[in-house]
């Protein structure tokens, strides 16, 4: 269960309002490096963690410092946008310049919220809920949680330099150090666990003998013949989870070509199609054979 | 520039064709943990790579193999769809227990593809591009990768033991092996870039005396007052990074209520709304006081 | 800001899991008349909120309760899942009358989130934020919660009329509870603001004398000649707002059919678009004439 | 079946094109508050009808008029591109103070349509027909299209401010008139239907004892220890239903710490998951207690 | 503006009723292939329509057809759900060989709109309205029509096969046969406008000496070296338009690796790429040359 | 499997960068004309093609050849991404006539990519994956293709209108070029097929015997009493398909008004419609019936 007190986390204020930065900060708040996915992201992983529960009670405690962070930049995106233009003649009029406030906007801040933020990214797409990463495996969603602290703090510190509003960069600089914390804090949860190369190859429960062992170490080049494959920290040496020896091969087929049975008679192909001879010589599907001879 | 030479990467078989594991391998294509996804996300993330060229060729390299793993999928799905039901009397008549298969299908295999794969998860929604994270910062895209290739083994490895097709168990226990080398190569990619610790906090170039230090490292307990927080590797000690000491601290607000200024008398507000005098004796927003005193 | 302690607001418990129930639980999660949409859109519209206070903390205070019911909801879908069949071989085994358990199964369940919660529909479709209404206008924001809360109480009484487990029914009485109230509450604030008849037509501020008021209380009947329209209160009589008295007229076309200017040589068409010399006499749009003469 | 006239159901003409306020337009088209929504919902609502006929032709009489007005608005986004610019050098000559009009533009509205109008609502995102909201309960379809009409009144209001051209403001009058009496009809036929207090709690069909009926008319304060709960017509006095009497109570949980099982072998979890001793000790779920002791 | 007599285009009867072939007719309702999409699609064509005004008013002509086609099916989807399953305990007890028919439905079918039809395809996914082609150019607007119509068709003969009641066996060969007519008669609007090779390449308007005419008429062969082309009419002969020779070549580069400029320092990229002195040498972009040399 | 040079199909160069018109190259790449659709679009229907094997690798070569049009789409966004602004001081100051560049840009190319291409359509709508049409019959497919040249072709000439830089002028006039011929081959593949009469009405497959002949060469007028329909090729003479005479026919219903059977009583509608008597002295729906008498 959840309570509030009503006061934001860190004060927002907004010395020069600008509809333009209203609509970037939305990509803080609906884009899929914004709050209200990690919010929902650490809310459902700490829902349906199963396991050792302070994983859980971590995952619930910053998803619930989280919606502060939507309430704090809705906040800021409804103080940017007072003194808007509501209207092309006022735009015109304010601006000597040109009518470009309110052609940069979301028009949806006018015409859908009368000047306040929307759970929406900076060119007006609704957030999507499939961004919540929930998987169960308590190693891939911290994995995923460090992902988007980083690709989160990549966007607040974009929108620090496109500002040079006082209150919005201390607000950011909050959130910026926030970010910091988080990627910190998860990739500690990771370390609790073990370690990252304990926890390799994520899920570490899957038996790694029943995997192809062949390939699970082998950088397959697919650059056509004598295009030499990019050298690095992957190409030779002990593998990141210590189970194996880094090496590159070329990229070759080792299947055929796929072979299709023809389609049914009463299954909307053409006749053209289901006349074909081909196939009708072979079995396929149910013999286990889906390969060209 | 691409090419093909139209042969699958690894064999695909399928002994005892399932519409119904037809349908759950449409997440591995189609689902955000899916080969669609990936292949879209390494190659928009090559054809951004600004820096160092090999991580550029790095990136197109196995996007390039990605488009295999789609392949290989696409086939499994068609070849498990064969001798499919395409009719309710049909569905019936095959199975005595019960018109069980066909209500398990995705439904657009029967009525939209004639029995073949579709870009969709395995619940049959189609795959959205939002998905496709490509920062610009190689350390927030590396790490994405991870997620996305632990995302992606979590899924093969549950596909693996949805099935005891040996066809079937064969192909995933190679894309199993891909997911574990992907998962290597995009963590030495970061070790090559300096090493996990002087990637952090991503991005690495903002100066960190700009974010409000205060908070860099501080676990912010929103558990209500006389809960304790979860304590682990995160409580105390050095911080991964290094550049500082993890603490806990008890979550309270630093900001006031916020208050945002009237609604404008053309603003499509109610007149109980303008009329208010809340706000009239206060200018917010330009004054750069977002937050009631 | 936030807090939580780690408790329901009321206990979730299951008897005999279901994991078909859990997929219909789901719908009260991510669907459109679920938790998490009300949930943001009490969010939004208090952080929108201008004008008095007590709205906004009147929207602040259950959009906080919100959270707990979709909390409530993931932990009842988790519950369901709980020995849920993994495999096709294993549904096959469990239930000697065919595999019909799986197949009813959100498949996401198994392989996206190991048997937990996901923030999407009973169809596996993710919500969407487009649903949030917040629309700067106290009177329809407070219709469109009493809508929200009708949808969702008619959603509950559904589910609970879907299962016969003891503690889903327990559970589901109390959010049918919890809905009646809520659909109270949003009404009273409508009584708060004056009454129903002054907040209409919403918005009440703009004034009615632009409106054409020759058509503001009119039943435009759209059946073709000669079939009555439908009569009821709306057909004659004072109006709900007490501003007129409802007319049934006839439909039937004011304006003329619209004609739209021949495409540019520049613009994409067909040449045979463009050489046709309809449209070339006359002058549209600049002449503020859109209609065929 | 349905036919049409050709004509418009009310002139569409256009003084000064402005390919700016075609995109804001759009939002009236495609967007949540538009009537494309509109239209679907009430035929959808129509096409599902069960019960009395003549809310059945209520709504199809409704929903044929909402068509018009979709061909009324694409009509005058399609007036309003006329002479729009198809370029960045054209912009820039037609402009002499910078590069505005084409900035501000919907760019569907030059590189897909040619200068028409689109399905999409004014930020460019298409129109999702999740918005449809057809129940099958009478009152809270009615009370929806309470919502739409008043959603869609705010929308036109704050077009027609928007504008200063002649005919878009005479147009919009029109459709504010409209939305006017829509309102009305909507709550008409709820007072035809009984009224308001009969209709509630919507469905009035589930019997309100088997709602826990401890918590149907108490407002549930979640502002934290000492915040006092805001006070109105919904702390105290008659429910407006009838059935009880306002409470207001203090937001504490009546459940415990949900627990959910460990996770399986095989489900794709960590090993270090699963080796939690958590769990192990007591049975969950099929016990019928899914909360921590 | 529109009308409607409230009778059915062709008459619509169940004898069986069933809830899974309701699912079914789905997709002819709100998937890409259904009667949604054409309906909208016709009418926004018909909305854009420049040039003759025959051609805008067979669309409009067809697209208020279609409307019926809609109402057709979504009768049809009610009808098949009469007496479908409420609940689990419902379901079991009416099928004494296992719970499939609940499993196999769309669960909002029962959940959402109380046994009716939703504008969602045959998964439940909602129709998005960017499938509405209309792009301003009559000859790829008829040809999109022709397409639709084709995958109409195919959808409607599955559908067609799908079931074995009378009724609607009955319904669908009247709407397979309308599918009939539309694709003809899109194809003889293609013929009124000139003739299929008149109207080619699409759009005809613009002047074929400014495309790179050397690969106007080549079939690029994308198979590595040594797997042959496939031949067909195709590769050698007259083009279809009349205005060349089909050829074959091998696909090669004719460009360069293409080669970024590095990012900048306040861009948040990691400093690892901002050091890089790749680029640093040679001007990119402003100097026209986007290419590694 | 696939492989890679590394190298563009052909030069990208951008002599003057123009992030509005990166914004307007988004169509290209994400849009529903553009190249990710038509690669997925044309591999779906390769990995699913059953019949002559010729049509499957016809497929597979084109597709493959669309990634490069990606990969050089992608690559001139980003070109003309260089030297954009990042922030609202910088654009002000760099454009003395105001914001206005800034304003018009795609704002994730800012905050979330770094200045590169994402897979989103002009006006930042991410690509969906629903309009991959394949369906399994060939004719069908090949028309849908068509369509997808027609609709890309039409908006490749329009950026090739919209822009005056020599670079993209040129590489726009490759690609334009390569649309010529896909449209090309595949209505040549139609001809190899048998020619477009043939393949009608598709599916061909299925006999026309069952489908209602009476209306399948008929246009319905729709227009009402005294609107005449619409002449031209398609209201009298032999049929495209030589299968039957067109005919013109008034729009009038066949069938009855629809009529459903009242709600349950358990199924979540109001009480006033199930007490309906309407509907109770008239079985429906089984007994084969749907329409009011």
């Amino acid at each position: 269960m959840f309570y509030t007190d009503k006061k934001l986390q860190f004060p927002v204020r907004v010395e020069t309002p600008s509809p333009i930065f209203a609509r970037a900060l939305q990509q803080a708040i609906g884009g899929v490096e914004g709050e209200i996915r990690v919010a929902l992201q650490y809310f459902f992983q700490a829902w349906g963690a199963r396991g050792p529960s302070k994983y859980r009670d971590l995952l619930l405690n910053t998803a619930t410092e989280e919606l502060a962070h939507i309430e704090m930049l809705a906040t800021a995106v409804a103080l940017n946008l007072e003194g808007a233009p509501l209207s092309l003649q006022e735009d015109i009029s304010a601006d000597t310049i040109g009518g470009s406030v309110l052609n940069g906007m979301n028009f949806r801040h006018i015409l859908s919220t009368g000047l306040a933020a929307l759970p929406e990214n900076s060119n007006g797409v609704p957030f999507n809920a499939s961004h919540v990463y929930a998987s169960g495996n308590l190693a891939a969603d911290m994995i995923a949680n460090v992902t988007a602290e980083s690709s989160g703090r990549v966007l607040a510190t974009r929108l620090y330099n496109m500002t040079d509003d006082p209150g919005m960069k201390e607000m950011l600089s909050f959130l910026i150090a926030r970010d910091t914390m988080h990627q910190q804090q998860w990739l500690a949860a990771i370390e609790d666990l073990g370690g990252l190369a304990a926890s390799l190859p994520v899920p570490n429960s899957f038996p790694q003998e029943q995997e192809l062992r062949d390939v699970s170490y082998a950088f397959v080049n697919c650059f056509v013949d004598g295009v030499p494959p990019p050298e690095g920290r992957w190409s030779s040496g002990k593998s990141i989870d210590g189970n194996g020896e880094f090496t590159t091969v070329a990229g070759e087929p080792m299947g055929e070509e796929p072979m299709l049975g023809s389609p049914r008679v009463d299954s909307g192909a053409q006749s053209e199609q289901i006349g074909s001879t081909r196939g009708s010589s072979r079995a396929r599907g149910a013999d286990g054979n889906g390969a060209r001879g």
